[in-house]
């Protein structure tokens, strides 16, 4: 079976405990950017209820043009104000560099990512980076961010300072 | 108490079940990308277990250079194949557009976002439009792609044809 047809069945299950429906604005006027981790459950791991919160993620949880968009979208549309940023230990990005992850790339497929990878090597540094990034965008309402890296070998979420 | 605060204490709770570790591969060989709103736990509402899938969110769950070059990863480097894409009814997306959300940042901030923000008017047509450009991406391995839309009133997701 497609990973899509499992999944369309198990929301079944879902629909029919659905609690309700709640307001398009985060109710904790928070904005969670996080990896893409298949270990990162963040609504668990985090404590978040439906509605609570943006949910943005990409590979390594990096600043990017396109977090930057959802964050504006997110502070000047719906509300939210603060920032959290969650990395973690084991990550993909850790494993590759741009220059071997071009050559795999145009291996396969015959052409080079024209763009940067993100791959990086000491995770609080990366988080610290991320940090700076969105304390210079002059996008944002609200530059209010703080950082965690989370241990996908023991479940818990530690600050950067 | 910052929410930062409160996920951090949230997170003691997670962590004292912690079920273990898992490998960085995703199990489900499959990357989901979604609209970063509040109302999606993933891991909920698709019946994912920890370790299953990668999740890629941003504003919208459209395709931006970001989201190719996290498929890019996920796919070259640890081993997904499938892509299922979440959109949903009620989108902040839907509720504005470009010129008038470019005077509304440039009011506040003085500054135009020089990105294009990605509004829509109709979401089926959004989800179909996310599977072609996904399908035109020369760096993908596989572009086996399906979309959804989720109704946040009741829960339910909705196969996009």
């Amino acid at each position: 079976m497609a990973e899509i047809d499992r999944m369309l069945e198990a929301n079944e299950q879902w629909a029919q405990q659905f609690p309700g429906s709640k307001p398009v604005q985060p109710a904790r006027k928070v904005a969670v950017v996080a990896c893409m981790d298949s270990r990162m459950p963040l609504f668990g791991l985090l404590g978040l209820d439906v509605g609570d919160a943006h949910v943005i993620r990409n590979a390594g949880g990096v600043i990017t043009e396109d977090t930057i968009r959802s964050l504006t979208i997110s502070q000047h549309l719906l509300g939210t104000r603060e920032i959290v940023l969650v990395h973690h230990t084991d990550c993909g990005l850790e494993k590759s560099d741009d220059v071997s992850f071009g050559d795999l790339v145009e291996k396969v497929t015959g052409r080079r990512p024209p763009w940067a990878s993100r791959f990086f090597t000491e995770v609080d540094d990366d988080v610290r980076e991320s940090i700076r990034l969105i304390q210079e965008s002059p996008y944002l309402l609200s530059r209010e961010v703080r950082g965690t890296v989370y241990d996908v070998g023991t479940g818990r979420l530690r600050e950067v300072r």
